[in-house]
């Protein structure tokens, strides 16, 4: 079983808190072990592999590397490059192959969401058609948490506490005068809602949002009005959250409706916004109210400031299984989180087949959506409190971050 | 001097990250001062004076009141009330008159910025006219960091931090493909660009915003666009920081470019946002790039979880200063900070007339921006530096924020 190589790993898709806390894991792992000869990193994912772009990990200094662990967005780069058809076009792979050969690269590491298993997925198939002895397996990573067969994804837990936290904190100041104001927050997740429904959270704070509207169910921009303004009226405020990725009974996501009935301006440019500020002018010209729509943006993928340290121990976990699973003979595989059976919180790894992961998403269960269809129940409170538990260690210098410096030496 | 009777604190205008921090430094002080024989604290500011909304905060647990120090925005409540004139119309001073009879209030704390300390001073020379032996002091409080006479205002330093540290966090997340992207960010400052200015402090994480555009200067859309094409085309990204209330040589409001409906509120102020959506759009349009802009909205005033703790401890101290001022018989002023002279930073406290203080705005210095219009020099990072140090202690229960509760008992 013992295969001696060099390995490279890649970061792809779109970035997280604490995507290189799995990168931290790998290598911490990679260079102990006496069966990797070298240790790679991929500039901009699979894309550093075709443009020979790798970094010697072995010639940084340990303590940056150690930084990783609260370095937020992909330290080696991120690329969305989706690999042909090798059927069809095998230019890609073949460079592929010619550079693992260059580097005598027997260890493939890639670290992403769906689109990004489905390129480890796509090499992994090549190389063993080619009969290249290489050991490949993917890493999770996607504050989306639609990775199919995994407990949760690395990244989740710390976009899902930044949610909480920041609804717990504009709910505060959204509520403090006595003259009314309706908030319409927008989390990302164009598909699944497990990051709105994490807005849920806040509750546990005193804070709880009044309506939470997930992807999974058809959203109606009449029913949408009626409960904020019956919220409105009752309370005399209201904080709404929704899905960026919210759409109507026919499919069509809201965001669209802004640029499909937004008058152009004097100058005939067309507003850019999504589902949030439409919605917050649409209901601004029913209640005639307050009303202020808030994107939380990127930040909800990089505030590694707010991230949890149960996210980041479980990345950094999933890097070094990763490893360990190769070295011992595993290949073809994704490393995957199972929450153990009983009361107390606890993550296995397992190995998922990558040919099953990769472009299969995890929806939020509607059974964990209240029958109203503007909250979530108590079992997805269960599900999520463990994976925002603790809070992770942040560098600070001078009052600033201090995120990793890679010195990046060309191998 | 000794002047024996209850005392009235209240909160006003927008919120902060350490707005309740001052409410903590008040009623520390004044609890265990035997001059002040009851602290109450008014909902809703001066309209909890005038409704008789009054709370006793003598029955409030000292534990919970411990949790201020982490509790963003006025947990009393706020408002935006502007007295009258009361040579035309003195109706409100003659209720708080008698509110202040009704439960012999000799001492008067109000809390916040240039309209606060409008009402506060407004307060205090009717008291004087009509002989009521009372002490008025205002305690400083804004985020834009615009009050005149004070080195700076508590609440400016934790709202810089938070911009600061989330323009070095979203800088990593948006300059991760070697695809281009440019990025608008918006900050708050009507017409102060203090907070805005703060987005510089990023390049000391190696994140360094590449243009700033301060309301203090003209902004000028085209030469914005032709500035953010030349960056993108060097650099393959942008990251611009623009103030909310960047405006053109006319003194027209960008954001208006994009609406024209824009709302007063009761103190004549329009409705700001929109800028960085208005020039995402434009930019776009030039450069057929990937635009997004982005607005820190609410969270750069409200996200305690990343606090200055420098911030903290001076808003607790300018609230403890008040009453201790106060009860040493001062009146008619309100307490500040003046940098002490020498290397080290030291905040000394200071007294000043609130009728100069009241509706006086401090801009941010002409000097200490860059020749080009669009960055800010060495001398704001040693002004700011030390008002962003340290990370004040937020208290988490099962990874979420602890707030504190008052009970707020009906005095």
């Amino acid at each position: 079983m013992s295969l001696k190589g060099a390995c490279i790993f890649g970061q792809s898709g779109g970035p997280t808190s604490v995507i290189n806390a799995s990168a931290y894991g790998v290598f911490r792992e990679a260079l102990k072990d006496p069966n990797i000869t070298r240790v790679l990193g991929a500039a901009h994912g699979i894309k550093g592999v075709l443009n020979d772009q790798l970094f010697d990990i072995g010639k940084e200094d340990p303590a940056e590397l150690e930084l990783l662990k609260s370095t937020p967005s992909s330290a080696l780069g991120s690329c969305r490059y989706k690999l042909k058809n090798p059927a069809v076009d095998d230019t890609d792979y073949r460079r592929i192959l010619e550079i693992f050969k260059k580097y005598d690269v027997r260890y493939f590491f890639y670290n992403g969401g769906n689109d990004s298993m489905d390129t480890c997925n796509k090499v992994s198939k090549y190389l063993l058609s080619q009969g290249y002895e290489c050991r490949v397996i993917g890493i999770p990573k996607t504050i989306d948490n639609d990775l199919w067969g995994t407990d949760h994804c690395p990244g989740y837990g710390s976009a899902a506490k930044y949610i909480a936290v920041t609804c717990a904190e504009i709910y505060r100041d959204a509520t403090v005068y006595d003259t009314g104001a309706v908030t319409i927050i927008e989390a990302m997740g164009r598909n699944a809602g497990w990051l709105t429904a994490a807005s849920a959270l806040a509750g546990l704070s005193g804070c709880a949002p009044d309506l939470i509207y997930l992807p999974e169910l058809p959203f109606d921009v009449d029913s949408f009005i009626a409960r904020v303004k019956q919220c409105y009226e009752e309370k005399g405020n209201c904080i709404a959250v929704i899905s960026e990725g919210v759409k109507d009974k026919d499919g069509v996501f809201i965001a669209e409706y802004a640029s499909k009935d937004a008058a152009a301006d004097a100058f005939g440019h067309k507003q850019m916004g999504g589902s949030a500020a439409y919605l917050a002018m649409r209901v601004k010209e029913a209640l005639g109210a307050k009303v202020r729509p808030i994107e939380f943006s990127l930040m909800q993928r990089c505030a590694a400031h707010c991230a949890s340290r149960t996210d980041v121990e479980e990345a950094v976990r999933m890097g070094a299984e990763a490893v360990r699973a190769a070295v011992s003979g595993v290949t073809d595989k994704m490393v995957a989180i199972r929450r153990a059976e009983g009361g107390t919180y606890a993550a296995e790894t397992q190995l998922l087949e990558l040919t099953a992961v990769a472009n299969t998403e995890k929806k939020f269960p509607l059974e964990w959506i209240t029958p109203d269809g503007a909250g979530v129940t108590e079992a997805f409170f269960d599900y999520v409190l463990p994976l925002i538990a603790g809070e992770n260690p942040y560098c600070w210098q001078n009052g600033l971050p201090r995120f990793a410096q890679l010195k990046k030496v060309k191998a």
